[in-house]
């Protein structure tokens, strides 16, 4: 069966529909390749694309969008509130179907070559991609943004992973990578007080203590009156929704507080969706590949 | 999007190896279509195909196979101990994706109005394609067997749906229809008397008065000196697993008993997963369609 891979470059410009225009054409002149999804925020001027294709179309139609990117997108006068560091800022790889995060991460570097060699520009390898711990959080490395990152470059520790120590002057330093698919998933409580869900979310997540692929902070529903613990969860293979689920509920009990719903965010791959019936069903030896009909279909 | 189709076609043929990689060869001969599984059964002398395949290409192999099974299967001949009336015994069609059950009857009636046409078969409609409430259930339409079809088509009450009052000299009569995909689910006690199971199942079939679509039966699993609660869920959207998992709970807590764990048999839908996981995690207003990645995937 053909592999499936998910790339989500995200690329520092959402006002100039032209440009936003060009890269979707781009993004659509490939073969084996679909353009899911894009969204531009004026806010942030920056643009989301969510592609997903085969081993070879996904490595082509990232290059040609980083390309375009590189030819039309000038940092040198952007402004924007989302921290970014490059015309195309961050560009990760997903693996998504018969394909493992290790091939995800041999084809985020064979890309990163390429943008180096043929484009002139500086990249880091970040997430399960980095060569070093310190590359693997995007903020860390992003960190001193476009206007920092010449004098970055020049820093002991700070040597890109591909190409010299110098910004490429328009299109400035890209972050390229693999990481797992995200998922946003956010668990309702019966409360109206966000400080609950702000301990809740304390106790589960990686950064506090908690599940290492669980980020998570409280938020309140303003309109409905009730906390919410809102979590990113990293690598769901890992770190499985039921568990982050079942650990808030019993963390809320001692508060007399209950779960009263969850809600998904945008899209997550049914796998996620399986393993937690697979949990709450008690199933035995459950073959997702080849017990799940739609498997069969797919290439 | 695309909307696939399954057929499943058994014939009456499950020892003449020749034959059967007729079927085989036939399955694989037309375009948008994917044979994804074969078996057959030698003391049935019977096979099983399972195919799937868009709107135009499931229903030219769904004939193509009934017209190369009436040239190669001779009735008059045929012995095996799975009930049979026709060369192409049954063949039912299923929704798999972007596709009702409503369009699944639709499809049936035209195939099934082809093989009359074009090879004089009388074709009897069974489950959701039924013209009467007698003809939902195959066990009631086959009754008669091969053999009794002759003076059972001449009964008042049992006219074919297409075709004379008369079977076709040697492929005899076919039962063609659609109906949901069919799980197979069975869960598992930690009790050695299968009286308690045979107990359960009663209480959740809706043959005796439990839910509509859910089959069941106990069985003793002798390797394993355990009891289970064997299932054939027939259309998970109307009685999803986890009712039918959370009925056996509370129902063997009365014989101090308890579920230890589950099997799913062969293939599921993903959606009948996804379903379990909406209902365990109390998801709010989740969109299969359109949440779901791989769902923007296919065609």
């Amino acid at each position: 069966m053909a592999k499936i891979i998910e790339c989500i470059p995200n690329f520092s410009e959402g006002r100039n529909q032209v440009v936003i225009d060009g890269l979707v054409a781009t993004a659509k002149s490939i073969p084996g390749v679909t353009l899911l999804d894009h969204s531009s925020d004026q806010s942030h001027n920056r643009s989301v694309f969510t592609l997903v294709g085969d081993e070879e179309g996904i490595q082509e139609v990232a290059f040609q969008l980083v390309k375009f990117a590189t030819e039309n997108i000038d940092m040198t006068k952007h402004e924007g509130e989302h921290p970014r560091m490059g015309a195309t800022d961050v560009m990760p790889f997903v693996p998504i179907k018969d394909v493992t995060t290790e091939e995800c991460v041999e084809i985020s570097k064979k890309v990163a070559e390429r943008i180096n060699k043929e484009l002139a520009i500086p990249v880091f390898l970040y997430e399960e991609s980095a060569t070093s711990p310190d590359r693997k959080n995007l903020a860390k490395v992003r960190k001193g943004q476009f206007e920092g990152m010449p004098e970055k470059l020049l820093q002991e520790e700070w040597a890109p992973d591909f190409g010299e120590r110098k910004i490429h002057p328009t299109a400035g330093v890209i972050a390229v990578g693999a990481r797992m698919p995200l998922i946003a998933f956010n668990v309702n409580l019966d409360t109206d007080d966000v400080e609950i869900a702000n301990k809740i979310a304390k106790i589960i997540r990686g950064s506090s203590g908690g599940y290492k692929y669980c980020k998570g902070i409280g938020v309140m529903l303003e309109d409905r009156k009730i906390a919410q613990v809102s979590m990113n969860m990293v690598n769901f293979e890992k770190c499985p929704l039921y568990r982050t689920f079942e650990t808030i509920r019993f963390e809320a009990k001692r508060y007399g507080v209950n779960i009263i719903g969850s809600e998904i965010i945008g899209l997550t791959p049914v796998k996620a969706l399986a393993d937690v019936a697979e949990y709450y069903l008690q199933i035995e030896e459950f073959d997702f590949n080849k017990q799940v009909l739609e498997n069969h279909l797919l290439g």
